[in-house]
């Protein structure tokens, strides 16, 4: 990989936790090029067509689970692969102009931050309605730039980054919540062949009594742990899945007959990359 | 049952697929009271205060796959029952005061339709911006009370309720597209023990290879046909999932025996209720 000819894409605008994982990506592969989106499609079609060399997207967060458009525009639409994931602590905060929580009438916030504090809101802001937003960054720009009965539910990095006040910190509803993220590419940005990690989703021939389970069967030999497995529809109708499914083990070089025996039995299997485990990082840490 | 005391609330305002599903249902046990909520947690609370005796709410949609909220209050924080399931066809129109397309700046809809006509979006209308709403209905509302240049995605029957202009028909990115709703309430409303459907969340005592497959290996034996099978987030930490079944057979009754090796392998096991199957309502059919 040469760091100079590679830019990364995120989900913008500045503030966003993907600018957070762009950014702790960045600094581990000495990238020094960034260039916001505003949907995450932006950010996958932009690698798809060139644009950028890189794409941070997220794809599952713990407590408000998986990011659909993501899943779905790799399995079905682009020709991309997985190159390596993050996982960045989410600590929500809820920022406002006004001095005190009676005087909120509206808050602003990406669907799945809203989600991930609905017990809070109930709590605390029954007066309030709730508008979503592209982004957590974007809900404290509006914040930022809007009267004094707004308020957003964002990162504190956010919060610091458009100057306004925290009025309650750690607002999710439950103690721990992460979000993990997928770096993708067209080419593999570095040479490392040992990979522990796949990503793959697979359609059964049809739908018959005991087909997943005959899947899962060919993991058993090697003793290989799946650590997701995840429906989504096939998008023809109700009741017809394809079975996306991340292993510990690269079934394209050490186990290809782990592979080779998912081809013979199912309609489809898409290997959407191989690639290294986790890299957890605090959104605390480092360049806040 | 006694149709004079059952109360239906759904997702409202008036026009939205919801209020559709539940007319439909309402039609066949002849049930006349209704109340609309403004969210899906909204419908459920109501259901679980006896505010209402059942509630119907879109649990999954054949495109964009499951609604989170619903599963997840059913499984976390309700005690809740499922008493049967209603599918709805999805028909997405989008409507305007607007002569053409090129005047349309702003369109309104709920994210799961915004998402579901993306391709239509981004093929015709690349100038104009999106907004989420509560509901497809309270988009098409904003449209009737705003100006020339907003539009909405909502359903035809939405469309004549709120009298605005139909501009393009058919407008979903899918030739299919069907959402199926769950009826939940507190007690049975018909004494029907016949049924043919089981809704149960599992969990696993701890991670381990193989351990899923041991879990689906207990519906081997009696061939009994898995309709759904999806992993959540158990809202712990990254990488821990409760599994949602839906399986095509009565475990509280006939197959007892099934549920009953489930309780010991599993630390969870929650039947969130057995109900007949679907019953499937086309959107241009009946009470338009």
């Amino acid at each position: 990989m040469n760091p100079e000819l590679e830019i990364i894409g995120y989900l913008g605008p500045e503030g966003t936790y993907s600018e957070h994982a762009a950014l702790k990506f960045a600094e581990k592969y000495k990238i020094t090029k960034f260039k916001d989106f505003p949907t995450i499609p932006h950010v996958l079609q932009a690698v798809e067509h060139g644009e950028i060399t890189l794409g941070i997207v997220p794809v599952e967060n713990s407590i408000e689970g998986t990011v659909n458009i993501t899943l779905d525009m790799l399995a079905h639409e682009l020709s991309l692969r997985i190159l390596g994931e993050i996982v960045i602590d989410i600590k929500h905060c809820l920022i406002s102009k006004a001095k005190d929580l009676s005087k909120i009438h509206t808050i602003y916030s990406h669907p799945q931050a809203l989600a991930q504090c609905r017990l809070f809101l109930q709590n605390h802001l029954t007066q309030a309605c709730y508008l979503n937003c592209n982004s957590t960054a974007e809900a404290a720009l509006l914040v930022k730039e809007g009267q004094e009965g707004l308020a957003a539910i964002c990162s504190v990095w956010a919060a610091e980054k458009y100057q306004v006040d925290i009025i309650c910190e750690n607002i999710s509803d439950y103690s721990s919540n992460q979000t993990r993220f997928l770096v993708v590419g067209k080419n593999d940005f570095c040479s490392n062949k040992n990979r522990q990690k796949t990503s793959l989703c697979v359609a059964l021939a049809k739908n018959r009594p005991g087909g997943l389970y005959d899947i899962l069967a060919e993991f058993i030999p090697d003793q290989i742990d799946l650590s997701k497995i995840e429906s989504r529809p096939a998008k023809k109708e109700l009741g017809e899945y394809i079975f996306f499914i991340d292993c510990l083990a690269d079934l394209e070089i050490e186990y290809k007959h782990v592979l080779n025996r998912l081809k013979q039995k199912c309609k489809l299997v898409k290997i959407l990359g191989t690639y290294n485990r986790i890299e957890v990082y605090n959104q605390q840490d480092g360049e806040r």
